[in-house]
Formats: C-alpha cells, sequence, structure tokens
C-alpha cells in the first residue's frame, strides 16, 4: 500500500462523488500523456518490450494447468508472444468462492481503500497498458493511452465511488423505538448491504480495458469477487489492470482470488461455462448482441450488458456546414468506425438543409459529407493516425461485402499506408448511399468503417426513421443538427422516448463518440443496446442486497 | 385539491426521505382508529353499507362496457353485491398510453403533490375501506383497519418518497467545461429520468391494498401510468384508493387514465392479456410462486414480485420459555396465516433448548409452543379476534389435506365460533410435528393456518435445513431465539447469506409478521420469494431511465 493511496483514498471518492452529483467536469487522472512525466513514456515502451515473447508474470494467481495467448498485432500483423496461466474453470470458482467468504466481511472503507490504491498502481503503467492496448485492438497510440488509461480509471473510480455512496446510504445500527402509549417497543437494527457472490466480467477485443473496469470495481467495492474473462485477442491491457488489484489485495493482506484473470483461447472458450455455473450470480458483458441476449436470458443471473447498437445522425439545418462534416467526418473515421459509439447512419432531407436563411441541396450536403471523409482518408498523416488499424480481419471483409449491397458507393474503402507500421490493417470508410425505404440495409449494425446516407423525405421522416431504429435495434448514440428550436426539442423528446441520448450541434474538439466519465451515463440501460449504464445507481445497486436484521434491545 | 396537500405536499415528502435514511420509527399515518376523530369510524360504516349491493361509482374512466363483482363476505357467506366498471384490455391500454404522454412531462413536483393530495383523500376513507378489506380478505377489523389504512398509507408514501429523492438525483441543468490548454469546449447537459411506460400492478386477495400501494405510488411518482388489476375477489378496497388517485388527478385537470382500475372475473381473467402486452413495461405482482415465476420470465419487462416464500423460526436457548411461546403462538394465528410473513416451520433441537443454565427437553418444548397455540384457540374472544377469517375456501382444504401426510398431529384445527358473525369461515392452527428427514413436508409454503415443528439434531442442524429452504424455496421472514452471542452470529451470517433478514428474540409486543414502513424493508429481493424489497433504491430506479442529452453550448 503506498503511503499515498492510504491517505487519501477518501479524499478521492469524496471527490468522485461530488463530481458524479455535479455532473460537470471533472478527471482523476490526466488524459495528457505530459502529465505523466519525462520518464514514463520511456519506461512504458521498455516494459512493453520485455514482455514481448514472453510469459505474462504479473499475476498472483498460483499453480495453472498450462499457459496460452494468441493475441497478434493488428500494427505488424505478427503474434505478441505473450502468454498467460490458465486454470480449470472449477478451480477459478472454487478460489472466487473462498474469497468471497473473506471479501464479503472486509469493511467498505478497506475496500476502497484497496481499490483506489490498485488504481493508483495502474497509473504507474498507463504507458505500457497503452502500447499493450494499441498491439491488441489496433487503437492510436493516443487513443490507447486515453481510453484505456486516465479514461479507463476514471471510468472505474466513478463505480468504485457511486458503489461506496450506495453502500453508505443506511445506517449501519439505529435504536428503532415505537412508542405504544404509556410504554414502548425497542428494537435495535442492522442494515447491511449483502454482497450476491462471485461476479463474471466478459470483456471485448476492441475497449478491453474501458468497457471492463466500472463492471469489476463496481463489483468489488460492493463484496462481490470478480473473475475477468478478457477476449483471447486482448488480454494483455487487461492482464496489467488485475495483476495491479492483486498486488494491491496483497498489500493488506487479502486473498488476491478477490480478482482472478480467466484467460481461454479461441480453439476452447470457457465463457458459457462460466456464465451459466450457479455461483455466477452477477455477469458484466460487452460484446455483440446475439451473445448478449443469451446472457441476459440466462436465469438467477443479474447481467449488466453493452451489446451492438445503430447509432444515427439527423441533418435538418445548420449555421456552417463546413464544421458540421469536418466534426462527422472524423466521428466516423476514429478508430475506423470500431467505437461503439460511433455513427453509421446519415439521415438527409431529399430537399436539403437550411444554411442560414438559405438551403443547401441534398446533393451537396452529401458531397460534402464525402468530401470531408475522403479529405482524411487522403491525408497522409491524418489518415492513419484517426484510424488506428481494424482490429479483427472479419471487419475487413465486412466492409468489402458491403459492395454488394444494392446501394450507391459513394466513396471506397482503400488501404490506407501507415508510414510506421507498414504492414499495418488500415483501411479508410466506405460511404454507402441508400433511399429511406432500404431499411434493410441500414437498420443493423456493420461494425467497423462504414457510413450509410439515407435519403429521406424530410426531417419528420428522419426522426421516425431514426427513432423505430432505436426501438428496434437500440443506439448508444445519437446526433443531430438543427438550428430550429422546436425541431430541437421534437427530436429530444421522439428519441429519449426510446431511451436514446441526443447530442445536438456538435461541432469543434468534441465528438459524439466521446463519452465523458462523471458526467456522460454511457449507454442509457433503456434500448436494445445494453441493459445497463456508466454508472446509474441500479449499476452498482443490483450488485447487492439490503438486509435489515432487528432484535429486542 | 385541499389546500393542506398543496402547503404542506413538500414537508410531508422531506419528513419521510429524513424517516427512511434515518431508519428509526415513523409513522404519517397514526395506525389508532382514535386518531381519526369520533366522526370518522360512523361515517365509514355507513359509507360502507351504502356501498354494497350496488355499483361502484367511484371511478372517473368513462364508457364501461359492462360491470361485474364477486366479492363475497368470509364473515357472513354472503356476496358484498358490489359492482365495477369492466373494460376491454385494449382499451385501458389506450387509454393509459395516451395519459402517458401527459403524465411524463408533468413535473416531479406536481406529481408528488398530487400524489399527496390523493393519499390525504383516502385517509378520510379509512373506515369504509377497513370495513371493505375485512369483508374481502377476511382479516380482523382492526387488522384491516391498520394494514389497508395507515400503514398502507406509510408504504405509499415511502414509495413516493424514495422516488422523490432518486429523480432529484441529478441536476436537471449543468454547464460543462472541459479545459483544452488555453481553450476548452463547452456543453449544456440535460439529465432527465425518463419513465419507462405503462406499468401494471396485478394484486392479491389477502392484502389487496398494502402490497399493492408501493408499486402504485413507485410508478407514478417516477412518470409512469398505472393499470391496477386486483383479484377479483378483492376488488373494493382499492377500488376506493384507485378513485381517490383519480380524483386528486382531476383536481390538478391531468387526465384521470394516469391511475385506472382493470377489473376481471374468475371466469374471464385478463391478467396474462394485460401482462404480456407489448406497451406494458412494468409489472408489480403479488401472488403464488408459480405465476410470480411465470410473470417474472415475460420478456421485456421489468418486474417487481413478492412471491410465496417458507418462513422458519430457530428455537436455540431462552432466557424464559414462556414469553416466547406467547409471542410465536401469536405470530401463527394472526390472520390465520394468511400472512406473507407468518411463520409455518418451527426446527427444535431434539436435545431440547437451553433456558439460562437448565435445558428444557423437546418434548416440553413442544408442548409449550402447542399449549400457547391451543390456548388462543380455545379463548373465546382471543381466538376469533386474532384469526380473522379465512379468505379462501381452498385454504381451509389445504388444512384439512395436511392430515393425510406422514406427521404427527400435535394439535387439530377445529372451527372456530365467532360470536358477531356466526357464519364467518375460521379455523383453529393445526400443528403438525415431522422430523428433520422429512423435508418433503416442511419444504414447501402451506398457505394458512398450519405450523409444523421440526425435530433437528441441534441447533446447527436446524442452521443448515433453515438456510437450505430459504436458498430453495426463499423466506420473507426468519426468526431465531438465542442467548448465545456466538449462535446468534452464526444464524445471522448464514441466513443474510442467503439474503433473509433475522428477528432475534421477539417477545412482548412485537411480532416477525411485522415489518414497518420506512424502517423495515419487506422482502429483500435476493431469495426465491421475490424479486423486489419494499423500498430498496432499485425499486424505484428500475422504473426510469437516466437520459443525458448534451448540445454545443
Amino acid at each position: 500500500m503506498s503511503a499515498t493511496a492510504a491517505t487519501n483514498y477518501k479524499e478521492i471518492i469524496e471527490n468522485a462523488i461530488k463530481a458524479i452529483h455535479a455532473r460537470t467536469f471533472y478527471a482523476q487522472y490526466p488524459e495528457h500523456p505530459k502529465a505523466y512525466g519525462e520518464e514514463a513514456p520511456v519506461k512504458g515502451l521498455e516494459a512493453f518490450n520485455n514482455q514481448l515473447g514472453k510469459s505474462f508474470q504479473g499475476l498472483l494467481q498460483q499453480n495453472p494447468e498450462s499457459w496460452a495467448g494468441e493475441e497478434a498485432s493488428p500494427y505488424t500483423g505478427k503474434s505478441l508472444g505473450v502468454t498467460y496461466p490458465v486454470f480449470e474453470v472449477e478451480t477459478t470458482i472454487v478460489r472466487a468462492g473462498r474469497a468471497f467468504s473473506a471479501w464479503k466481511n472486509v469493511s467498505v472503507d478497506t475496500r476502497a481503500e484497496i481499490l483506489v490504491d490498485a488504481l493508483e498502481r495502474v497509473k504507474n503503467r498507463f504507458f505500457e497498458i497503452a502500447h499493450a492496448t494499441q498491439h491488441s485492438t489496433g487503437q492510436s497510440f493516443m487513443m490507447s493511452f486515453q481510453a484505456s488509461g486516465p479514461h479507463a480509471s476514471d471510468r472505474a473510480l466513478e463505480a468504485l465511488a457511486v458503489g461506496y455512496e450506495e453502500l453508505s446510504r443506511f445506517p449501519a445500527n439505529v435504536t428503532w423505538e415505537k412508542p405504544m402509549g404509556k410504554t414502548s417497543v425497542v428494537l435495535q437494527k442492522q442494515f447491511k448491504p449483502v454482497p450476491k457472490g462471485i461476479s463474471l466480467c466478459i470483456g471485448c477485443s476492441t475497449f478491453p480495458i474501458w468497457n471492463s473496469v466500472p463492471g469489476i470495481f463496481a463489483s468489488l467495492i460492493t463484496g462481490n469477487t470478480v473473475i475477468v474473462k478478457p477476449h483471447p485477442k486482448s488480454v494483455y491491457p487487461i492482464a496489467i489492470v488485475v495483476s495491479e488489484i492483486q498486488n494491491a489485495l496483497q498489500a493488506k493482506g487479502i486473498d488476491i482470488n478477490v480478482c482472478q484473470l480467466a484467460v481461454d483461447s479461441s480453439a476452447k472458450l470457457i465463457t458459457k461455462q462460466l456464465a451459466e455455473h450457479q455461483l455466477i450470480k452477477l455477469i458484466d458483458y460487452t460484446g455483440g448482441s446475439t451473445f448478449g441476449n443469451y446472457i441476459e436470458s440466462i436465469p438467477g443471473k443479474t447481467t449488466f450488458t453493452e451489446k451492438a447498437g445503430v447509432n444515427s445522425v439527423i441533418l435538418d439545418s445548420v449555421v456552417d456546414l463546413k464544421p458540421v462534416v469536418q466534426n462527422l467526418s472524423f466521428a466516423v473515421s476514429l478508430y475506423s468506425g470500431q467505437m461503439c459509439t460511433a455513427p453509421q447512419n446519415f439521415f438527409i432531407p431529399a430537399g436539403g438543409i437550411k444554411q442560414g436563411h438559405t438551403v443547401i441541396p441534398y446533393e451537396e450536403v452529401k458531397k460534402a459529407l464525402v468530401d470531408a471523409i475522403a479529405g482524411i482518408a487522403n491525408h497522409p498523416q491524418m489518415g492513419p493516425g484517426t484510424y488506428g488499424a481494424v482490429q479483427n480481419p472479419l471487419t475487413v471483409k465486412r466492409v468489402n461485402s458491403v459492395r454488394e449491397l444494392d446501394a450507391t458507393i459513394l466513396h471506397d474503402s482503400k488501404p490506407v499506408v501507415n508510414a510506421e507500421f507498414p504492414e499495418a490493417r488500415v483501411i479508410s470508410p466506405i460511404v454507402l448511399e441508400v433511399d429511406a425505404k432500404d431499411s434493410g440495409i441500414y437498420e443493423e449494425e456493420l461494425f467497423g468503417p462504414i457510413v450509410i446516407i439515407v435519403k429521406t423525405k424530410d426531417t419528420a421522416q428522419s426522426i421516425e426513421l431514426a427513432k423505430d431504429l432505436v426501438e428496434k435495434h437500440g443506439a448508444i448514440t445519437f446526433s443531430a443538427y438543427t438550428t430550429d428550436e422546436a425541431t430541437a426539442t421534437t427530436i429530444t423528446e421522439e428519441l429519449e422516448s426510446v431511451f436514446a441520448p441526443v447530442s445536438l450541434n456538435l461541432t469543434g474538439m468534441i465528438w459524439v463518440n466521446q463519452h465523458a466519465g462523471f458526467s456522460d451515463f454511457h449507454v442509457t440501460g433503456g434500448n436494445p443496446a445494453g441493459n445497463a449504464s456508466f454508472t446509474n445507481p441500479e449499476y452498482v445497486n443490483k450488485r447487492f442486497v439490503w438486509i435489515g436484521h432487528r432484535r429486542v434491545a
């Protein structure tokens, strides 16, 4: 336990709780790499290079059955050569159960102290984490640093803080005295938030830390033990986080199996075996909808899912089209559309959109958007820097296959050269155009750099179609551009009625893809894109049960 | 709108919120009938007598298809002759949907003001409600008054207050400014708790108000509209409550279909049709486990269930056995075991139990308990006053059928004469004795006045069996008697691990059956007896979705 963490954990959590209530800008971990000193980048790269081709020794879990690893860099095409300890599912469950018996009785404050300490330890590894994330997910270095480093740790702290607050909602002990005329009944009452048991966190390949730590920290602060099952193609980043949680536990003399990594291989996945195990009570999941729906349907589990959604943009009217298409072209290009928050469908009225007192015809709006997207593709630095690399070769296949659809190709996807990594799997976005009636094409999530312009009759139809999409297929983000207040109100009311959040008129250095910790809810939990939200009260409340005991005083 | 309610609703809610956090004794509505003045009882009885044999005209729902009613008094055996308006399911849904469009936009404060006003209006009808409850449920008059009157209204206020607090958790509007070196990004953010839609409340025959109002008020305060589907044998009491909610809505000029009564008949139940309707998003349910499990399994619904549980008592050691068996005999006799909180199984060690430094042999403990139960049965006033009447003739059949079980009958059930109502359906409890191995007999809920004494090897086995029962079949209450602190700790820890609350050493004027509003959680939501709890934060949080909108400032 570092002296700093031990002294400051309460202050860190209290500040986080204040920020969560205020929902103004807040960050515990600065997002600029420079904030971490001059040595940190060098040491981080060194640590990463030293790990390549070796077994990952950081975990404290004992006696693995074997070692396995299959990560390959989307930037080099080469295997990372890192292997991780593999355990029988039953071994992991038994250890989690044993650790639970102790962890549930650890005080909330001690849990909080340990978890803040873990975050402080993770902070010291942000640069190694950034390289590990880059070479497993294909994110650019900068996105890898921010998303897996400070942004993820802020989200972890957010979940931890919401949990801390909820656990303290009711007094541990009270004297209850009921007046009964001349006499009274006196009871001693005890209120305990009792954790549900063993929690399973199922990670994804594109955001192995960001999407996993909220569930891990929410479950841990509420007294549950956690089994982290990473995607076999993105293990290294979260392995570092789990190892630092284990270090923080060990420093306090607590069973490190409170948080275990359960690595599997594509050839022998253990996710279902874990998820269906009767001792698993809570499941956090990020990934595709089919598997997510299966997870939600397992009887007797409390689940927190983030699945696929189809994110839309409505273009109605603008002050100035140029900054709008600049903003949108970046939003679709960033990490090649592999963010769950990236827009896919652009609803544009056939009559064009208003710009001040003039109307820009549909064809011109379309061209402006396509040109802006092409501008990034054709820019030798900006393109590769924005796109990162494609994590999964299937995503490239998907881009190729959409060419066969009955849609006009407005801009075709091309291989893009990354000067630093000539072997990198990089492609520019493909832009399709369809008519409003072709919902068969645009109603599905087409994961990756695929953009669809949907020509609608008018904004009223754009709203109707967009709303319908959210209701049927879910959405994580929603973006609209209008200078008309009545239209803004209609869009907001219609979209919130299907539980999608609306981002209005975003231009400049803010994109719809970004959800800020301590302020923006990530996923609402109310539409088919997922049943949970980072971090509303329900996200932690469902992980424990309030029990009230009473006895005659 | 009464002037008092309009002025005081904020104070009433704020006091309730304080009480909920403090969890000390609190009551907004006094439980003593005398607190309501001398005229109230007379007027209440008059209103009840005037209603018998007539159509119930209090509801403001327009154009019924027909009128129906089938309530019969367990005290007189006669039909109440009260009929209620009947509507097509689709009519009710369409009206609820139309009302939702308006209600969701009514401010939280106006909703709160209306709902507090409704409770004040209900207060004026406590005595009529008491008679209506007595003659549909079979509860004694005093229990009818307290359970359906002040205790129910306190629970309604509790749910309302928890909802009010949760809805105000985040600011409606904030300016978010992210520093970006020399410049900054500024967004206006809006946080809205968006209600889920139409809520269905399925009532039960024994506690038609107490078990229904928490869900009704929780759904209404969070902006959902509510369809109340009462048990066809217990409509009158909740019809009064719904009519007063409608009066309070009308007084504020709001569509009274925000809260509708949907009456059906035993011959043509509409519960499934309502529950499975795609526009029903939330379901509150009280009743048997089989139907409750079905309710929980309907895809796409948020459900709040209170099902059956098997409540147990462990006898280990006592200061004085006499007040213990007095307390327990009353707990099993009160309303003839028709409370979901009533104990059924009594685990007593074969070696007897300690009383101070002596040991009372098993046979003596058993005899003391049976004698106390028989004492109530044989007492001409206390028996009928405690038992009330049996709501459902099937409960009498069940008592008769347990005689066929492979168990020793320690005390047989007999018809009991109620001097005031000679035709009342009243029977005394049957007490059976079985061995620990006969779990086939005691592991089921045997609803009604059925008590089972289970002879165990020792307290350790009692705990093991009791815990196992809770885990498999659920429990709403749990009671234990021990003078040994280590045993008390073990019992508490073991039972809380399966999410049952423990009442320890209750004697005197407090019984395990009673759960106090603003302090005791009713049902934990963590075991098979139900998935919801009056009133933890989850009980209201799950009824709406936090949506965060943002726009460039």
